[in-house]
């Protein structure tokens, strides 16, 4: 992609009837604005995929949007590479067959005054109970990933749990985990409240990813796993880091989806305690470059460098999304002998 | 180091009597500014350095800095932490062993007429020659790295060959990598012209280190190689990197100086073609963030990954310093037999 | 507005029948992005105004695109705000009368090879002569003000002038200038070579004001004068700034258009000798902010503080536009007793 | 200055005898840092100056340090020039005059627990109250501006209020500067908790002016005002902006002191509300640009075009002085008539 509102290649690929419009379920891709508050390289790209797709299908714009999660994260540094990986799934029939499944599921709208707060624990805990039910997947342990997209409020509002813009941007980013986590059973649901958010570091789901963004109302969930019906071939394979340092953490999951890489997602978090390995870091106190931007800079280099690939999803603000300070990586690859 | 006029940790040693003031003979470090034109941590650093040693020695701070090449190189994106090597050596007589030797030389002060032109490579050559020579080294085959700090002018001077400051500061680094190559045989004297500077990259050395700044008036030159009479027990590893990605070049250097990593020095820069491996990056076009401070990111959070240690001496700008796109890794190691 | 592709006001002033969206004749407004080269708000603007436009007329946004320049400026640093002026322009006869009149034109598609060279001076020429005759406005001293949307490649082209992206986006505003110049003759038709651009800035004219982007491919043109037939009541005072402190050429603009203001147009540059007055100014050493965010913060400000509101297009990259280091201000104003 | 290392006009003054290094009390001034947390500019100019006042008088640098403050406030934005006042006060007696007189005092050394509460504000209040008397100024209504350089920690301390550095910094500000109000009468002691620190805005003094940072341990104060014994011929004039747009207030402050000017003090802050006279800016939610760089550069345009001369000391966080969304503008001026 040339630029954040360029669909062009996706636009080539229906034309040519490789991927079929009314087969897309979800998009999730990295944008290059620098990821914040003030990032609408992601509302552009949205708008103009749902204008491609209306062109090739009989629903509007909005109807697309209220159904077809888009999952964008800005800032592209370093390494890393604009792109978008298009997630479709057919209705051809796989009797007998077990594999990846995706679901997917949109919550009730999110008001700011609900952002960060257990209303939108909540909300996300059903939501993703929805998306693995439509999924079919039988058992959370079978869950690869959860990715959502969650909501920030483009203006103040004064019922909000924050009067800082960024700072209800990072609570969206936590509630939504935590609600994850508990979907998930990876955090207990008696201990998934308001007062532990960005507060209880120990609550936290290594098969989470959370991005948020003003270009979304709402918390739009894409879950991963493994269930009966779905076509083998393509797998996930997930691994935790434990610090940004963790070269072994990423290895591992790309070897536990050996084959064909499809797409990356990695999420990671500046050590808060101000240092790595018992060694400062800067992220965090730099005046001009803003922490996550430090941070997708390094994390995306580091994984791009194990891919070989600088198309990498690679997002900042892990908050209960991995071990503190560390985060998680999720390799999607088709398996060799099955192309 | 906690901020960077913060030299506690090298006055500790020194009281300590684990290092005599008077053998150092280079210091090559990180802090913590952005790298560019307007980075002052890097001369905040040196007067704080020279000040700590000449409260040790007889000789005033200025004399200390026109004899000890003090390279700093601003920057610690991401993973990175602010540090400093220090480069000591003993009288001690090392009969009938062969280790790695250290030299270094300063040019005469290269004023802003001269930055980036053949004037400055030919000093820069001379200046490599003379640090050969000072450290025994018998073949340029035998010189691992050589490092320089090349000047950048404070203030704008007509006479220039560029009016904008920061290309001088480009210039300035092209010409002493330039004339390291020359002096180590690696580019072509012929070829080494002021018209080859940031045009012909088929001329580089993947051998030499460059960093440029307004803290420096002259071409200060640290050359490492092995030579007769110098303690065995510590090696340079160096190899080169084909691209920002090249994880096997990192490990290479790795792997070329076993034991105790006691130091680590990496250069990069961002592909001009604007892609790597074929997908495109956003480095050069970011105008909210400079195109080295995106570099040292991604290479340092590699580096460092290999490492598992984020004290590791990143630098941009590599015009002439490895293939193009490319870059190279030193790594200093200490056999553990010999600890 | 709330963010770049938020058109619900004008959208709003439609459906309220305030605004006839067949009036419309050209938009110019300022988006929050960072006004370079990676600046995306204004192409996520520009196609949410082509759609809602052609949701209101017979056109598709393409077209629309193609006949209504949609002149953007990123950056509202400081005390600016974003906004967007709306000009439009009704078939009511006003016989007898002289007031503002408004002409557009489009330059053919300028590839990539020509931009900052002599074949873009000419077509900009053209079609200011073009947008000059439109309006009918009968000699080229009734001219006031003359604004520009020039294109910059979004993908590097080796054809093209430089191979710096940046580089092309400053050399296509200054052949734009220099084309206005030419067309107005303020500059010498002779003089207006591809030699002159970025070197001979004693070439300007005082009544142009360029902007620069990847969102357009071609020159859009935007000219207000003085003609006959155009009602009566409106007026666009314009005065040049000698530096960036001129407070007096800025009230002098704001005194050349009495009455209730309805938009306000500024160009200003850091001064190229790095001071201001005979003090160094540092605009353009910083790695960290970019040259023209600092500008249009600094120029916005004074002129907001004179207006008394935020809403101020302001634009840096003045080259050619009014005098070296210093700039021009426009505004547009309804006198109070024809409101 | 050409970098903040430069004090060589100092030094001249003083070789030339234009200035006694021995009756210089303090120093307030604009380095071209961030102004951030990451500000090492500040370090190094403080450094610099103690080393030269070392070397005239028989002191040490720590010593003088202790004694004479040194007011740093980072980053010169837009049309804003790096410069330093010096305040020196000479013995010749001035018997029947009532002129500008000048004090200092510093706190004790504030440790990071006690920044941002009641510990500072007391301790604040007790180094006006000492500064005050040392001046000989007989009423807090005399006083025309206190200057306050305040501490922020350089490393992270679990006992602090917050463990984020920025917000210590800010808190450090906000309770300097209710100090001072409580000091000069213009905030009730009562209400001068550590509860309304960034919380009750309308607890605020427009006759104080702090900066922070963590190159200083303790609270720095300088106070300014009118009093017996002090020749007369240099006055402050002081006048608050209601709004960032408040041209008429900065006019105001200017025509307070007439003659020539000698040097301008002003603070302001971007909105909270997130507008300036009902419309929206974007300072707050800026991702690549700090919020604080935002604001100097639109205030000290609007301040440096009044004056015709960037030279102006323009500070961001104006938590508590001035009023909320304002700020304020100190003029010192020597009655031509007196030259």
């Amino acid at each position: 992609m040339d630029h954040p509102g360029d669909l062009s290649e996706l636009a080539a690929l229906i034309a040519a009837g490789r991927v079929r419009a009314g087969d897309i379920r979800a998009v999730i891709g990295k944008t290059e604005g620098n990821g914040g508050l003030n990032d609408f390289t992601r509302g552009y790209f949205t708008q103009s995929l749902m204008l491609l797709l209306a062109s090739q299908m009989g629903e509007t714009p909005a109807e697309l949007a209220a159904r077809i999660p888009c999952v964008l994260s800005g800032g592209t540094e370093g390494a890393l590479s604009p792109h978008y990986m298009v997630f479709s799934v057919s209705d051809d029939p796989a009797p007998g067959q077990r594999g990846l499944a995706l679901g997917t599921a949109f919550s009730p709208v999110t008001p700011a005054r609900d952002i960060g707060r257990a209303a939108q624990i909540r909300a996300v805990v059903a939501a993703v109970q929805a998306a693995v039910a439509g999924a079919g997947i039988a058992r959370v342990e079978d869950v690869a990933l959860v990715q959502v997209k969650a909501p920030a409020p483009p203006v103040p509002d004064p019922a909000a749990r924050s009067t800082d813009a960024k700072v209800l941007m990072t609570l969206s980013r936590a509630a939504a985990a935590v609600g994850v986590g508990v979907a998930l059973g990876d955090i207990p649901a008696d201990k998934a409240t308001e007062a532990a958010l960005l507060s209880d570091f120990s609550l936290f789901s290594s098969r989470v990813s959370i991005s948020s963004g003003i270009e979304v109302t709402c918390n739009e969930v894409v879950v991963f796993g493994r269930a009966s019906g779905w076509a083998e071939g393509i797998t996930a394979g997930v691994a935790p880091m434990t610090d940004l340092l963790d070269l072994a953490g990423v290895q591992a999951a790309f070897a536990a989806a050996p084959g064909e890489v499809l797409g990356v997602i990695a999420k990671g978090e500046p050590d808060r305690s101000g240092a790595i390995r018992g060694h400062r870091h800067t992220m965090l106190g730099d005046t001009d470059l803003d922490a996550q931007r430090h941070l997708r800079g390094a994390l995306g280099a580091i994984v791009a460098a194990v891919a070989g690939d600088g198309r990498v999803f690679v997002s900042g603000g892990a908050e209960h999304q991995g071990p503190p300070g560390g985060g998680l990586v999720c390799v999607f690859a088709r398996r060799r002998d099955t192309a």
